[in-house]
């Protein structure tokens, strides 16, 4: 059976892991740590957007002091979404819009996701979480956070 | 069953993939375009190091320039290199130390990287691909160009 035919063998586990982020964009949004760190497991693989190159597992006091830098809610907004599901493994990509508010001034970066998510006792749970923004090799080595899905 | 479970059914799996990096590993070093374009699928989801956000599949041509910029081999260190295997989905992550010689200059830098794999007649290729560094938060928003391992 291919990835294709089973399309409808997994509609739950599609549901399921939909779900999932739902919960993780209104977790952000209501600043809700715990929430977030509970859709994932306890030693997620972390490629962060801020060094170092990898940690494991989120921290929930350090991602509450990050939220709380942000003036009222966090916003993720998904474009290109995309998740294959197979028996005991999925991955879902996204090109992800983070937006609000930071020290009053309005703030809006374009990131890519990788998430790989894992069924484990019948729940799915994120084990690998990769967020980057690309950098300028004109020599510059700026961190490209400046695109949009449009940019060239 | 688990995927624990299920490690033993999918060694001859796991043996095509780690075949396949290898091959991966030997084309960088060739600058073999070829063998690596032929190791993704025709419309492969790539998070690149460099903009834009992102692109579908490998042009052998460009892919061909840029090995052209390098002298001699170009090598991937793999470190913390992990493959999950399922029916007909799969996931690798490393951290990667790209290294080489461009105009005469020693250039290194660590990645992360997360590769995913789709098993499509029988033949398992990469449909999905990000490379990335952090970026410094510290104002600068350089790339974090200059980490290794155990950079905290």
């Amino acid at each position: 059976m291919s990835l294709a035919a089973s399309k409808n063998v997994f509609q739950s586990d599609r549901a399921k892991i939909e779900a999932l982020f739902e919960q993780l964009h209104r977790a952000y949004a209501e600043h809700n740590a715990d929430a977030i760190v509970s859709a994932y497991t306890k030693d997620a693989l972390i490629y962060d957007l801020a060094p170092p190159l990898l940690h494991r597992g989120l921290d929930v006091k350090s991602l509450g002091e990050w939220l709380a830098t942000w003036d009222g809610p966090l916003e993720m907004d998904m474009q290109d979404y995309d998740i294959t599901v197979d028996e005991h493994l999925a991955v879902a990509t996204a090109l992800g819009k983070m937006h609000g508010t930071q020290q009053g001034e309005h703030r809006e970066i374009w990131l890519r996701t990788t998430f790989v998510l894992r069924k484990i006792n019948g729940q799915w749970l994120i084990s690998h979480d990769h967020a980057s923004v690309p950098f300028y090799m004109d020599g510059s080595f700026r961190a490209a956070i400046d695109l949009t899905p449009e940019s060239k």
